[in-house]
């Protein structure tokens, strides 16, 4: 068998930060001046492959992330892909549930558990040169229930309950893999960051336009009369055939949430997102029934901190739309089993992209839930930005307001030489010279 | 004024870890090996006083908090007691609200968060020359209403309703203080670990109630049968006087904890702790629907990583008991609003104790609750485990099954020099000739 020999030999660890806060690009009410960053898994192997991940971040803390990646790496140097592809769930059980390790929670211990777990389903796509969707798609749906812990989940969604729903889109999966192959995921562009004009953004959707777009997103939540003025100007600029959605990125406690949302009724608004905190299931609850009969619906996912959460918003009806991330619970075990809870409730997957790399991963989720989970594609959008594709041998494509499905083996996740040589922190040539009070921890925001 | 001249200087971080899993001290259905452990901060200053904290761990993983912390000093290390002091929120505010550091959410951060904040609580106490209860004790309901960050909080209890609770209590604070004075909070003891016999366990409830303790928890989780037959054998043994609690440590998911709590509905058992998942609110509110009509209610709290878990655990009626614990939430500031959470909702504050000098902390709250907030002793139980006792200069002491109150200035957190330079990992004496195996990540527990 052509694995038997892979054997992981090391591990390196990258801290690459992007000092995006200089162009003010992603900002939103809470992170003010956010550099793009991520830390960066390379697992070498015996080999021609190279298992990669990344953890998504907004800048300081990143260094939290590689060390957790670097001490969790003891577990697996010396393991091999055999080992890991025979029963993922091993490994995800290994780390998640090491007896000591367990004690940090999710945050940085689960984000740098995913890593890990992200990096062997890499190598494992790649050895059998498929992109990771694919090899995702080709799993037996037993294969695929065996990936996920099911302590904490069976009373939202059996093991058997998900094995039917990979079954039955089974039947159909040859068909839609070939659709998907034509006009991958739809796409949504988020055009409105906070420290923009309402003129720039305005640019931005008619050029997005003009590529196929259809779906834009907008940052609200610091001033409720500018971001209904806002609100106005674009509804009406853009007519009523796009989709608007907004995001206020845990900004409102419940009260402000219920007294700016009702301001928000007349603008046929598709979603609102993370109004509150991401781990406000009662919150939620509360707030979709306040709306129930408003436009707008409840998305959240991407700061949802484990599998458990996902469970309780989806099981509640809190949510109706699943902004899963693929960098912050653990893994592709992890969104295995929030992809499958939320096929059972009918709630439409929509990943939530962004920053370095990150539209490069989740397009792989959006085309395995599209082809083998909930086996269509007419609810979900799945979140692009096109910021910083130049890192990357592989950049994300889009076409017709869709993603172009990728072919790269695995998550065609490798970063150009050039781009990381300029943005490895704090030594790379972007870093070096830059004042200690813009760095790391001690870069503390301008309020405005 | 006489803080006027304090500046934090410089900030000392040290990972300590015992190796008690040699006696299987501490374990539980998923803690299999603990070694209990703590990373603590000292905080130096141009006075004669110091900051200290420490954040409770099980071994593996300390250094990842080790690190945050290391990193969070850099924003403490130049400024002023007088500065914190004056509005404790704003410190609070500048490590969790971190525009960049804040997606890194619970756990490892809030941890670390935690640890910077309580140090500067410590080092206030110290100067005020006030055991850290009777600083609390002294602040005027205004100022406490102060240190909370209401954002997410307020649906559950206002600030308006936090001062309310605290001015009622204070009119009868100097009483319930001199009382405390006599007998600290109750306490109750973790008396069945899982490693230990029937017999262990009740020779320690023996030795116990001897002491005056008349309140003992038991691990439970993996073995129903075993689990069944121990509890009817402790019963039996220490009669209908004593209150009995189990603890499963998370290990169950719903549908196994409804299993298994059938069978423990003969024993009178007080409480049960953790049987689900420490984030799953919903949950808890199934669990207490089904055995509202038990001897027992649920308790939680030592794992739940944010306020936000605690405002729902309590505002749902999910939990009646509330488990705080001193260093898994982001220190004074949060547990405030805990603390003032359960007496809005009636539900007893029965702290996590344990480990390395957490009950040293914990006593604190238990007296701060039981003068000053819920403002008496009724139905409150703080946990009492006598480990380790030995590592700090001045030792938690009880009589009579109550904490004896606490009066070292500050959380009285000094560690004993000698205690430091055995523990110290990986170099102190008790770790320099230990197998790697046996240190770390790559520790990994044997299943029974």
């Amino acid at each position: 068998m052509v694995n038997r020999s892979v054997q992981i030999t090391s591990a390196n660890v990258l801290d690459l930060r992007v000092p995006t806060s200089d162009q003010m690009l992603g900002s939103d009410p809470f992170h003010l001046q956010p550099d793009y960053s991520a830390a960066v898994l390379h697992l070498q192997t015996d080999s021609e492959w190279r298992g990669e991940s990344i953890v998504f971040t907004v800048g300081a803390g990143t260094d939290w992330i590689c060390h957790g990646i670097e001490d969790l790496c003891q577990l697996i140097v010396g393991t091999s892909l055999d080992d890991f592809a025979e029963a993922p769930i091993r490994l995800y059980q290994r780390l998640i549930d090491h007896h000591q390790l367990r004690w940090l929670h999710d945050g940085v211990f689960r984000m740098a558990a995913g890593a890990v777990i992200n990096a062997m389903w890499d190598l494992w796509a790649k050895s059998q040169q498929k992109p990771l969707w694919k090899l995702l798609v080709d799993l037996e749906p037993e294969f695929v229930a065996d990936c996920i812990d099911w302590r904490n989940l069976r009373d939202a969604l059996t093991r058997d309950e998900a094995v039917a729903i990979l079954r039955k889109a089974r039947t159909d999966a040859p068909r839609r893999e070939a659709e998907m192959l034509q006009h991958g995921p739809k796409a949504y562009c988020t055009a409105g960051w906070l420290g923009l004009s309402d003129e720039q953004i305005l640019a931005t959707i008619d050029k997005l336009r003009s590529q196929g777009f259809d779906s834009f997103k907008m940052k609200v939540g610091r001033d409720l009369q500018q971001d209904v003025r806002r609100l106005r100007f674009l509804r009406e600029a853009v007519g009523p055939d796009c989709n608007l959605m907004v995001d206020a990125n845990q900004y409102w406690g419940i009260p402000e949430a219920k007294e700016h949302l009702e301001a928000y009724r007349d603008f046929d608004l598709k979603w609102i997102e993370e109004p509150i905190a991401r781990d406000d299931v009662l919150g939620y609850v509360a707030l979709a029934e306040t709306f129930a009969d408003a436009s707008f619906d409840f998305a959240c996912g991407e700061h949802a901190a484990s599998p458990v959460i996902f469970k309780q918003l989806l099981q509640s009806g809190g949510i109706k739309y699943c902004q899963i991330d693929a960098t912050r619970v653990a893994g592709v075990n992890d969104v295995m089993a929030i992809v499958l809870m939320a096929a059972k409730f009918g709630v439409p997957v929509c990943p939530h992209g962004g920053g370095i790399a990150l539209c490069n991963m989740i397009q792989h989720y959006g085309m395995w839930d599209q082809i083998a989970v909930a086996g269509h594609s007419e609810t979900q959008l799945v979140e692009y930005i096109d910021f910083l594709q130049e890192s990357v041998e592989h950049p994300v494509q889009t076409r017709d307001g869709h993603y172009v499905a990728p072919t790269a083996p695995g998550w065609g996740l490798e970063f150009v030489p050039g781009f990381v040589d300029q943005y490895r922190f704090p030594d790379g040539t972007a870093w070096r010279y830059r004042s200690p009070t813009r760095k790391g921890v001690i870069f503390e925001a301008t309020q405005d």
